[in-house]
């Protein structure tokens, strides 16, 4: 699998700043269709005249197996975080230095990408079915990338049987964490309002502060829970409080505040934002949440199984299985079929000189390549 | 005392926007000359150079009475709030419409010192030792104003026996309400510091905003007193909150606020300042005190009685004796000799087209004439 660090550079070489679209889906295609993969790409959210919304292009490659064969996914997305400034080489000239492969997206995630196209080439089309599901739109708001290709899917009948997502998940080396799961997210935006007065006579004014500190002491003092078997405990932040009164002998008429929660299977986002809506109203106040994605969790069993052994059988590593971190597109492939992330080292995702350790990319294709096999030969159930 | 009427005028007709030197000075000047006044003027407050600091004129003019008499003063400001947009008529030039005087300064309070120049006017220098204690820097910061006269007063072995502020403090009509003390004032601007972070990853990052909020809490429901006699419950109010933290995923490293609490004379800027450090410092923030006055009561006794026994003379009504509001120059007086406010009525005070009822002002002359006589004429003790 040597090329795969030439698929690597190829990725990195087309310039794919959030929201994607184009040539760097024209590589991903030109490498795919001669290995057998029927190519379908759309493009979405072109939004409304004078928006600043950006189409987001999407891919989905599928080379089918044998009839009544599993069907395996691999998903990803080819857009990636600005590069920034102070990069020692432009970051979409990709550059050997030494063992490395700098580049934006190196880690997040071209390199990934090239290492399932070089495992794929490995795999034989009598092993089941196999597919890409790959979105321009997941750095950014992720509103017409990887939800619209489920849409899609849906709508065509296709369906996976399981999905391995190619983020970052390593972290001091390759194979040493595997994310069989993620946290949901919601921000909760919360109004006080009142009656702006003078601080001399304050039975003319209604102070609103006084119910936001008590919604936000409340909202503090929640124990949401004590963690799972497979997630911490669910968290909860007070990420911003403003009033904006520069007037010392003013009661202001409005405080606004925004927490950020972060939680487990044990809850939805919807249940956190009815009972912090709960309190903010018990208070006076109000609360308006935006739910950025439910936790997901893939139980350990088979699937996870099948993971750790391929990732063992490569680096003689056993990864740990965590549910910690941020948010991925995980959050919606959720809804189709069990979904595992593994991926390379992400100490350098989203900073200045991103770059991959070259023979991870190999022994990274050959994990994926044991994957694609092991998931496609699993029994139903 | 029909010539009060001009006097008013003539005050008005000098703009005069704190801080205030020059013209309307002048025009104080030779007004109290002829009544056998002898006036000291002098500036204070240039600032060093590049600093925004305006110089503030203050006068001190005293008639001497005989050997050993009382001495009765009068203290108020010749300067005056911004006019704003919107007036009927040049808010310098004063108009009479109807019954009314408009102009800047009328009731607040050129109108209150135009009678007391006539009320003198009528006062025997036999009586007693009577001054005008007049100031360009009320409704600045008063920095230079008032404290610099008593400063003035103190180097020169001047020291009233009673004072009396000709503050606009009637409400609905003229002799309706008295000010025999005034609440302290003190904001305190209180910080929590922490360590920037992502909610991802909480324990890298120390959350200030819990902090903040628990000592707002506190704060909040504190129960600083019930009242006293004469003064009303003392009142904390939140009146600011800030961190400014637009990004939804990063803990912040910094919440601030700010508090402003209106004190009666169970509690002095410090022990209230100290006490408020305090619960900051047990939540592991930081407060910082600026203590605007502190709060004074003259009891109700001789004083109080002869100020309303001239009042009900002129008006028919009992004043009420009161220690609401804001702050006024009496904040500082205090500290020289038993102070009492009285003056015309402040519905139109700092507002667009002030005005003062023209009747008012000849019976606020005949009050203020009645007071003095009957200041110079007390017992001591
Ligand atoms: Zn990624
Ligand atoms: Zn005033």
């Amino acid at each position: 699998m040597s090329h795969v660090l030439d698929l690597a550079k190829r990725l990195i070489a087309a310039p794919s700043i959030t929201p994607a679209t184009g040539a760097v889906f024209d590589e991903l295609e030109a490498m795919l269709t001669p290995l057998g993969f029927a190519v379908h790409r759309f493009t979405r959210g072109e939004g409304a005249e004078g928006s600043d919304e950006a189409p987001v292009e999407n891919l989905l490659a599928i080379r089918p197996g044998p009839e009544g064969s599993r069907h395996f996914a691999f998903a990803g997305h080819l857009d990636v975080v600005p590069p920034g400034e102070g990069w020692a080489s432009d970051p979409f000239e990709p550059q050997v230095r030494g063992e490395l492969l700098h580049g934006r997206g190196a880690v997040d995630m071209k390199g990934a990408i090239a290492a399932m196209v070089a495992a794929v080439a490995e795999v034989p089309a009598e092993a089941g079915t196999i597919s890409f599901i790959i979105t321009g739109d997941e750095e950014g708001p992720a509103l017409h990338g990887t939800r619209a290709l489920i849409d899609y899917m849906a709508a065509e009948g296709i369906r996976p049987d399981l999905c391995l997502v190619g983020e970052p998940t390593s972290v001091h080396r390759l194979g040493d964490m595997v994310k069989i799961g993620r946290r949901g997210s919601v921000n909760i935006f919360i109004d006080a309002e009142g009656t702006q007065g003078h601080v001399a006579y304050p039975h003319l004014a209604d102070n609103p502060l006084p119910r936001l500190v008590a919604i936000l002491a409340e909202l503090d003092a929640l124990v949401l829970d004590t963690g799972t078997d497979w997630f911490q405990p669910s968290n909860l932040e007070i990420t911003d409080i403003n009033v904006g009164n520069r007037a010392h002998n003013v009661i202001p008429a409005l405080g606004q505040a925004r927490i950020s929660i972060r939680f487990n299977d044990l809850h939805s986002g919807k249940s956190l934002s009815d009972r912090v809506m709960a309190i903010a109203e018990k208070h006076g106040g109000k609360a308006r949440p935006i739910i950025s994605g439910e936790p997901f969790l893939t139980e350990p069993g088979a699937f996870s199984a099948l993971v750790s052994k391929a990732v063992e059988a490569e680096t003689g590593v056993t990864p740990e299985l965590s549910t910690s971190g941020g948010t991925s597109d995980a959050r919606f492939l959720r809804a189709v079929c069990p979904v595992i992330e593994f991926g390379l080292c992400n100490a350098t995702m989203h900073k200045r000189d991103e770059a991959v350790a070259i023979p991870d990319l190999a022994v990274l294709a050959r994990i994926y390549a044991r994957i694609a096999r092991a998931a496609l030969a699993l029994e139903e159930g």
